[in-house]
C-alpha cells in the first residue's frame, strides 16, 4: 500500500453534506473517488461489508460500523442494540461466524447516566442474542454541543463459513433474488419516532441478527448461494444497484412480491419516497441459483422471523448494471440507487 | 454472558462529564462500575488494552478506540496518524504484531472535503509507517453543531506473539521499569495548539508505532517480559497506578531518571500539573526481570526514537496498590492516578 501524495481525486464536492453519509449515490462517491483511492488501495471493500484478512493462518472476518442514529431510542429497539445487530449483520452477509465485538462510545458531556446505562444494557442484551462476545473498548467524551447525546462505533470479528464461497461475480442470469421479509420498517419506525409525521402507526424496527437466514441458507443450499447482503441504509434499491454494478448484470424485481406493510406503504406515498429505498435493520437478501431457490426459500422462512421470505426478482444479461421492478400492470420502471438523504440519522 | 437487569450498579454520578473520559479516576469508575459489570461480566478488559480472542483454531488480539482530538492537526501529527497509532499501539502492548485497520469516521455537515482528503492521506500514511493494511470502515455524517468536525474509530486486529507472555499478575517484586525516553511531548503540544498558553515552545507530539520497541524487547528478552503499556490518556502515573492496583505491588520510581524536555516541564509548572500525568503517544513502558533489564534496555535503545531509554523505577512488595516517586534530594511523595481532566480531547 502506498499513499500516493499527488494522485487526481476525482472527487469534487467542496464539502462534506448530509448525502454523503446516506449510503446512497453521493456515498458511494465519496467512497468510490476519494477514501478508497487513498485508503483502500488495492484492495477496495464494499461499502458494509466485512473483509476476510489473514491473521498468521488463519482467515477472519473483520469489520467496523458508527452508529449515530437519532433519537437514541425507538420502538423496537435503540442504538445500542442497532449498534451490535449492524456489525454482526456486516460479518453474517460476508459469509462469517459472527464471533466477538469491540465497542466505542463517544459522549456528550451532560449525558444522564441512566441513558447511558439503558444502552450499555442495550449492547449486553443484543450482544446475548447473537451470541457473540463483547470483548473490549474505548470511552471518550466531548464537550456539550460536540455530538448528539451518544455515537457509538462498534468492530466485529468472525470466523469464515468454508460452505459459502460468495461473491458478485459469481451471480448469474438466471438466479433468483430471495428477500427474507417485509421492508422499510426500521427507517419509517425512525422517522414516525422524531414526529415529524402526523401518522400513529403501530410499526416497530426490525432490528436484529440476520445471521439464523445464513446460517440455515449455507446449510440448505451451501455452494448455489452467489451474493447475501442486509439492505441497511439507501434500501433493498441501493444493494441491488451495488450488486448490478459490481456483477455487472441485470436485475429484475416483481413489484406485486415485495412485502411491504401498509404503514410504510402509506409514509412512504405521504413523503413521496420508495419503499424500496428505506432502510432496513433486519432484513436480508440473498442471490441464490436457481435450482437451489426453493430450498433456500424453505430454509429462510423456517427461521423465526422468516416467515413471509419471498423470491422477489431474478438476474438478467440486459440491461447490464440496472435494477429494474416490474409492476402489476406490466409497466416497468428504472430502480436507482439512493440520491439525497430524505431520511437522515436511521442508523 | 448475561445482561443482569436487576444488577445494583455502584456508579452513582448522575451524569456523564469530561473527566470520565480523561483516562484517570473517573473514567476507571465509570469502566468499573457501569461498563464492565453489564458489558464485560466475566472478562474484563483492562482499558486501552487489546483483548485476545479465539476465532476457530486461531487467537486474534483485538481492539478499538475512538478518537476526538482537537484541534484535528497539531505539531508532529494529526487525528488520522494518532488513529493509527493508537490502535497499533494497543495491539503492539498486548503482545501482538498488528495486521490490519478498520476505520470510520463521524463527520460534521459543513467539513471541507480538503480537509477530509488531509485526513484519509494521513491514515494511509501512518498504516504505511506502521505495516498494517486498512481492510475497511463506514462512514457516517451528523449535522453541522452535533460533532466537532470529525471523529474517527480505529479497530485493529493483530497475531499474538509467542514469545511473550504478559500479564500484570506476573510482576515480582525486583522487577525493572523502562521507559522508552521523554514523557508528556503530545499532551502538551495539543495544548499549545490551541493557543491557550502563551508559551512558544519547538514540541512536536510524539505520536508514532511503539511496535519496533516490543518486537526489539521481545526478540532480546522473552519471557523476562512482564508487563507493557503506552502511557496514553493520564499518563505514565495512570498507567502505572493501574499496575500497581491490578497486581497489589508497589512501585518506586527515581524522579531523577525520567526524561522530560524543558518546554514541557515548564508548561506544567505553569499549569500546577505533573508530567506523570500528561498523555503521550508514542512512549512504551514495560516491567521486566531484573536479570533481563540491562539487555531489555540495550533493545529498546538500538530501535530509532528509543535513544533515552531508561531504567526510572523498580516494582517492591510495599506499599502494595500504590506508586511512589523519589526525588534527587530523598523526598518520597505518592503518584495517583490523574484526578479530573485539565487537558481535554488530547487524542
Amino acid at each position: 500500500m502506498t499513499a500516493p501524495i499527488l494522485e487526481k481525486l476525482r472527487f469534487r464536492d467542496p464539502q462534506i453534506e448530509m448525502a454523503h453519509g446516506a449510503g446512497g449515490s453521493a456515498s458511494w462517491r465519496l467512497i468510490d473517488d476519494l477514501i478508497a483511492p487513498i485508503l483502500l488501495k488495492g484492495s477496495p471493500e464494499p461499502l458494509g461489508d466485512a473483509a476476510h484478512v489473514g491473521v498468521g493462518a488463519a482467515r477472519v472476518a473483520f469489520t467496523a460500523d458508527s452508529f449515530v442514529v437519532s433519537p437514541l431510542r425507538f420502538p423496537g429497539g435503540s442504538i445500542g442494540e442497532l449498534a451490535v445487530n449492524g456489525t454482526v449483520n456486516d460479518l453474517a452477509v460476508s459469509g462469517a461466524r459472527p464471533e466477538a465485538i469491540v465497542v466505542t462510545l463517544v459522549i456528550e458531556a451532560g449525558l444522564p447516566s441512566c441513558e447511558l446505562e439503558a444502552e450499555i444494557r442495550a449492547l449486553a442484551a443484543a450482544a446475548e442474542r447473537a451470541s457473540v462476545i463483547i470483548a473490549g473498548g474505548d470511552t471518550k467524551v466531548v464537550e456539550h454541543g460536540k455530538a448528539d447525546r451518544l455515537y457509538i462505533t462498534t468492530a466485529g470479528i468472525g470466523r469464515p463459513m468454508n460452505s459459502l464461497r460468495i461473491s458478485p461475480h459469481s451471480v448469474q442470469p438466471g438466479d433468483q433474488v430471495l428477500l427474507s421479509g417485509a421492508i422499510g420498517d426500521h427507517g419509517i419506525t425512525i422517522l414516525l419516532a422524531r414526529g415529524e409525521l402526523d401518522i400513529d402507526a403501530d410499526l416497530v424496527s426490525d432490528t436484529r441478527s440476520v445471521f439464523p437466514f445464513v446460517e440455515a441458507l449455507a446449510s440448505a443450499s451451501g455452494d448455489g448461494v452467489r451474493w447475501m447482503r442486509d439492505p441497511t441504509r439507501g434500501g433493498v434499491a441501493t444493494s441491488l444497484n451495488e450488486l448490478a454494478r459490481q456483477a455487472k448484470i441485470g436485475i429484475s424485481l416483481r413489484e406485486d412480491a415485495i412485502p411491504v406493510r401498509d404503514s410504510v406503504r402509506g409514509a412512504c406515498e405521504l413523503l413521496g419516497l420508495d419503499p424500496l429505498h428505506i432502510a432496513n435493520e433486519g432484513q436480508f437478501l440473498a442471490v441464490v441459483a436457481p435450482e437451489a431457490a426453493q430450498n433456500a426459500l424453505a430454509a429462510i422462512r423456517s427461521v423465526p422471523g422468516g416467515e413471509d421470505a419471498c423470491i422477489i426478482g431474478e438476474i438478467r444479461q440486459q440491461p447490464a448494471a440496472t435494477v429494474v421492478c416490474v409492476s402489476g400492470y406490466g409497466g416497468t420502471r428504472v430502480v436507482d440507487m439512493l440520491v439525497g438523504d430524505p431520511l437522515p440519522r436511521i442508523c
